[in-house]
């Protein structure tokens, strides 16, 4: 088995079809950065452009959410020095290896799928063929999301709840392979962080791009600004006590804010703190921490070669392991040389 | 759309799970080599080894079927000057590929092809689960096979009944691609030869490694010898007149006969040939063709490093294409630098 060290590998993917929200920073993003810090992972973060491609046919999205998403994490601190940071289609060791896996993994298995099954549900709601608008990608995308695992022999990947099954097949997989061609995989497992912050969008719900109640999280100060005050409250007045606990914009407070500033926003609201000097001081704790990560952001977009450079080096240092994997797997399974 | 000249494009892929016998001869190799000594052909022959995973999870298997038969197309005089003669693992824009024309395929294409079809029906024939045994790679091959075909933008590829569906299944992919990205893929096209000789075995059934009844091409000399004595005859005796167009002995004489031999052997039949005898001509006339191509073929079983070096020449032909073809692709769907 290569590419074994000491340490626990932990990898995450970030789907290339969209631009990073407020949602994503708490609830993911910041987990991840800061958890790439720790002396005890080593730590890989890719650009899952090839699984944009099961969302949009919109090529133009995928190529300007790929840069989005890299400059973000960029933007918010990745030490790309000290983790592996690389865009999925860098890596063509990661489409053989899912053929190689396609070939030891049951149909019955994606069958499964919860993922599949929610879609084919769907369709049956609505009168539809089971199959309808399911394509392959989306069908078999869980071998795909086992190859970007195994490829580097992840421990742990730390994965939403609606995710957890799709490692468990990766492990399972990953099992089969070893049983039939010898051990050559790290059996991986979901992390699931259960206190993970899912942050509430302007109406409430989730926040999540398909809701549109989302706050991008690089906007202009100005939209930023413009963005908080359409969080929903309720009717009470300027002096009226307010009940922090229901309400978004202190839900969205204690994301950003110290302990000390939870206690003292709290207090606030007892003592009926106006919605709209509640939503001026959310906008400043907010664009404070934004503010040079924003500027990052925007100096990043407007010279996109320096992302395409760090790309590269990250492509570099994720093929000196993917390949010498490749070249294990492929003899494994009788690809090889013929003298 | 790259990669255009003015010749016709022609493909023929060669899955690496077995030893060539007789009857891929007559039926396949044989008239594929033939066609590619054409002016107005461009013809490509691969070894297909990612299909092999499919059939087999014996690595030995899949490289010494590698080897041998690659070693066959060139003993028995593939131009490899005038074709682009490669092993499909040395081509990874195949899988990628693959993964792009995935997310453009509907599930329930795959769900109609007839080899996954005949798959499930012999589950429920046997009362068992209807996806039992059935891998990924068997349910989506036919993606991988529409990669193999429009990666070079073949305009034909010959191919056997059982495979018309699936050049359909290419044609129908490549329309959806064109149609949502611009135009890419020729629309390939099945060419099935209805005289296709189909060579019966030993039994007298279709020659096919499955009945166990085929005769391997390259046996030594006395081995042939032996092989063709166990072809089933009737009973009469030399002296009585057998009727030719119900033997095996004279159907696999006029596989290789020259059309004069053809009629005097018939006559022979007619005027009561003995078994023996017909079988001792029969071995003569096939020792005869293979006796030199059958050393060439020893030859370079000795000498691997030799069919390698001639694969790897071969894949940097084909590369020269697939690479543009890909980024030409890669580009299409947003897979593209940055910068």
């Amino acid at each position: 088995m290569p590419n074994f060290s000491g340490k626990k590998r932990v990898l995450t993917g970030i789907t290339t079809s969209g631009t990073p929200h407020l949602g994503n920073y708490v609830g993911a993003i910041r987990p991840a950065i800061l958890a790439s810090e720790s002396e005890s992972n080593n730590a890989y973060f890719f650009l899952a452009d090839y699984h944009a491609l099961i969302k949009t046919q919109n090529p133009h999205l995928v190529h300007q959410s790929t840069l989005e998403v890299a400059a973000t994490w960029l933007a918010l601190g990745l030490d790309t020095e000290k983790v592996t940071f690389y865009r999925q289609s860098d890596i063509p060791e990661i489409q053989e290896l899912t053929w190689f896996l396609s070939c030891m993994t049951a149909k019955g298995l994606m069958n499964r799928a919860h993922a599949y099954k929610h879609a084919v549900q769907g369709n049956i709601d609505i009168g539809e063929d089971e199959d309808f608008a399911i394509s392959m990608g989306l069908f078999g995308y869980p071998i795909l999301m086992a190859a970007d695992i195994l490829m580097f022999n992840a421990h742990e990947v730390p994965v939403g709840r609606d995710q957890v099954q799709h490692v468990e097949m990766a492990r399972d997989i990953a099992q089969r392979f070893n049983y039939r061609f010898g051990k050559h995989f790290v059996l991986p497992k979901a992390e699931v962080d259960r206190d993970a912050s899912l942050l509430r969008g302007l109406d409430g719900r989730k926040m999540s791009k398909s809701y549109n109640n989302s706050i991008p999280l690089f906007l202009s100060e100005k939209q930023l600004k413009k963005s908080i005050n359409r969080i929903k409250t309720n009717l009470l007045e300027p002096g009226e006590s307010k009940d922090p606990d229901s309400s978004t914009v202190f839900h969205i407070w204690r994301a950003f804010a110290s302990r000390q500033q939870i206690e003292e926003m709290r207090e606030k609201f007892e003592q009926g703190i106006g919605w709209g000097e509640a939503k001026k001081q959310l906008f400043h704790l907010i664009n404070t921490k934004l503010e040079s990560p924003r500027e990052r952001y925007y100096e990043l977009l407007k010279n996109p070669e320096r992302v395409e450079f760090i790309l590269n080096k990250g492509a570099q240092k994720a093929r000196a392991e993917s390949k010498i994997m490749i070249e294990d797997l492929r003899d494994a399974v009788g690809i090889r040389p013929l003298s």
